[in-house]
């Protein structure tokens, strides 16, 4: 150990070694039993009372619920999943055997998302044995198909929505800006419309020789594409922007405060500029309040090494469109239909894949408003508010429509720019696990006041 | 044995059973030298005074010699590498061991084009045998990278042009129509320019909720595809079709005497329709003398199952054109490039992979008609003249380059449309086998009277 951590955040490393040993891979169906009743263990031995909630077959979300002092119901959610660790030969050191190298940890999940199950729960213990009790009441669920797509969740929070009722929801935190860890508190996300588009004009790819005579699916999905999107880069689809609401002057405040990341990004990604020479306050308002219409892949044919002269039978585009207040995926995917047949692309298949409503807490809600109220004691730094953030999670949908509950991505994460969630080597830095639990601690706290 | 063959065709077979028992994979560097041996081997028993033509380490060719009766001089053209036989799996019988089965031999190589070898030699060998001397000189070049895309020919050729002198050639030919077995005489092919577009936008794939702000290689391939193309088809390269020549009187008589295969491409290709619903005329004209841009491959970000939500670095497309007389493929590159520039794509790489001019030998060229006159005997059916094939062999631009000398590919060959070249299950069958040592025979005694 080359990082002295508080005391809090010892505790916290300690249950974030024993949640990291513990393989959770949905998407492979492997230990899965076996970390809920870890997890549900963990909550028990931090004065919850628990059950596991699930529907027929698939895994258990772990519930827990602790009284305290105040009646205020903050609800919790995390997950226990994590994604598959492959390719393993990738990893410095194995994915569940947690190593601490240079004043990180590494491990499957560190970041994605167990450190904030170890800073929230090292949290709750903290309070309960400085005050003998918490001072809020606070249900906790933590899922465990999140890494593949929360498939059974809504089902999961229907069934159960009376126990799971509260007065506010802490959702996957959003952690500390990366230059001055003023704590950022998020409160909504962006809506998701994940699509395949795919043609098939022969039964079976023939010679190129044949092109003069044959079609082409390559090229009508380059039409297909062309007439979704120019290239001055305004999506073509009728309707698209016609339901975006103008981002209102407090949520244009917030981004205008937000820590500058340009240089940042530009170094993560090797840029020189951002898109239309984007800068500032304009650039923070595209990506926060901008719907997009991204290719994600495109395959047609062969694309390794050299030459293959072939005519290719089949060609498909993945597209996901990240959605904004008040765009709804289904109407987009309607008109997207309706636009291909229209242009004459009624060949061309279009099948959906995802589909989720970009979800707002407002800035002036109550129980944000105290959030970012109490949030400002955490560092001594007025916290970042993030109105929107540019990714989607589909259960803020599932706490609206089941319970009616709005929540906020609170300053209790662990994880920071370089800790490559899904991907080899996860990791933490230690000294976040220290900032998450101080966060985690001071809003539990300030909420039950 | 279930299909009886004429003494000539079943000399050929023995010959052909010996040629596939030689590995000769080129790209694999198997077998090679063995294979050279081999063939100068069975060229010497046939009566060439035989040598091999290299430059330094790479497989050679073997070259025969033989004169004949008549000072005429025919070069005939093959290559005696194969392609891999890989997925191996997919074999019924393994590939170097030549197997029969209800009518059909299977070998890696039997169909392309070890067949056509084994009919030209049994034909070379019985006339030998009937007239104790062959009706015409013949030299004979096959070379040992054609799979390889024929990477030294040309400078074999230009090294030996006096020792391959010749008053016409016989390139690997053409074989027989598949509804009536008229004979088929082939003139010339089709220019090919490969490339490859390339674009990278970051250094690293981005999670795609950046694609607001970050700028998409997949949006740029497609905008730079957009522009060279339109959805009717059309090239829009500046001067691509300016080059074109129309067809002759002549050709187009000879495409109109074509057996019709429409319904054996559609069935083949499972399609209702070619494009633009060309039919007889227009569709010959069009397949023979129109030329392509045809996408041979697309490749960005993640196209498999499922939901990948990532904004890729990169976005890359294989194209090939196919080009007609008098287009040049360092024109069109040229000009493709220019256009992608002042089309604003600078950013999008152009490399060339493949580059080869189209290549014709007049109709009305003396050798072409003589090769036509003959084969009109070969079945009592009139030949069908295809004036420029859809493929491309680029030893004809070498064969007229360094040699002066044109040529045809005559009704020797020995494939079928089900051979499956290049796949798994190569075959011929051995009724064509018959049909090719016929035509062989036919060819070499007219050409020498």
């Amino acid at each position: 150990m080359d990082v002295p951590l508080g005391p809090d955040a010892e505790r916290a490393l300690s249950l974030l070694v024993q949640l990291c040993r513990q393989p959770s891979i949905a998407a492979q169906h492997i230990g899965i039993a076996e970390m809920a009743d870890l997890t549900e263990g963990l909550l028990r031995n931090a004065g919850f009372s628990t059950r596991q909630l699930s529907v027929e077959g698939v895994p258990p979300a772990v519930f827990g619920e602790q009284r305290g002092r105040s009646p205020f119901t903050l609800l919790l959610y995390n997950h226990y999943d994590v994604q598959p660790a492959e390719p393993l030969d990738l990893w410095d050191s194995p994915p569940f055997e947690p190593a601490i190298r240079e004043g990180m940890l590494f491990a499957r999940g560190v970041a994605d998302n167990k450190g904030e199950i170890a800073a929230r729960l090292a949290a709750i213990e903290a309070l309960r044995e400085r005050d003998g009790e918490l001072p809020l009441t606070i249900k906790w669920i933590i899922e465990g198909e999140e890494e593949i797509g929360s498939v059974h969740f809504g089902e999961i929070v229907q069934a159960h929505a009376g126990l799971l009722r509260a007065d506010g929801g802490f959702w996957e935190g959003s952690g500390f800006t990366p230059g001055t860890h003023r704590p950022i508190v998020s409160l909504g996300t962006k809506g998701l419309l994940y699509i395949e588009l795919s043609v098939e004009c022969m039964a079976v790819d023939a010679h190129s020789g044949g092109a003069a005579v044959l079609p082409s699916a390559a090229w009508r999905l380059i039409g297909a594409l062309g007439c979704m999107k120019g290239p001055d880069g305004q999506v073509n689809i009728p309707g698209y922007y016609e339901a975006i609401r103008e981002p209102t002057a407090e949520e244009r405040a917030a981004l205008a405060d937000a820590e500058d990341v340009e240089d940042r990004w530009k170094q993560t990604y090797g840029i020189d500029r951002f898109v239309d020479d984007l800068t500032g306050q304009a650039l923070r308002e595209r990506q926060s309040f901008g719907p997009t219409c991204n290719i994600a892949g495109l395959d047609s044919g062969y694309a390794g090494e050299g030459i293959k002269t072939v005519l290719p039978a089949r060609a498909r585009a993945k597209i996901d469109f990240r959605l904004v207040p008040d765009q709804q995926p289904e109407e987009i995917a309607r008109s997207l239909r309706d636009h291909l047949d229209t242009s004459g692309y009624t060949d061309v298949r279009l099948g959906i894949l995802g589909s989720c409503a970009p979800v707002l807490t407002p800035l002036d809600h109550t129980f944000a408003r105290h959030v970012i109220d109490v949030a400002a004691g955490i560092n001594g730094a007025t916290p970042q508010v993030v109105p929107i953030v540019a990714g989607t999670l589909p259960l803020l949908g599932d706490m609206r429509r089941h319970l009616g509950l709005l929540g906020v991505m609170p300053p209790t994460n662990v994880s920071h720019i370089g800790s490559r969630a899904h991907a080899p080597n996860e990791n933490i830095r230690l000294e976040d696990l220290d900032r998450a639990v101080a966060g985690a601690l001071h809003l539990f706290s300030g909420l039950g006041s």
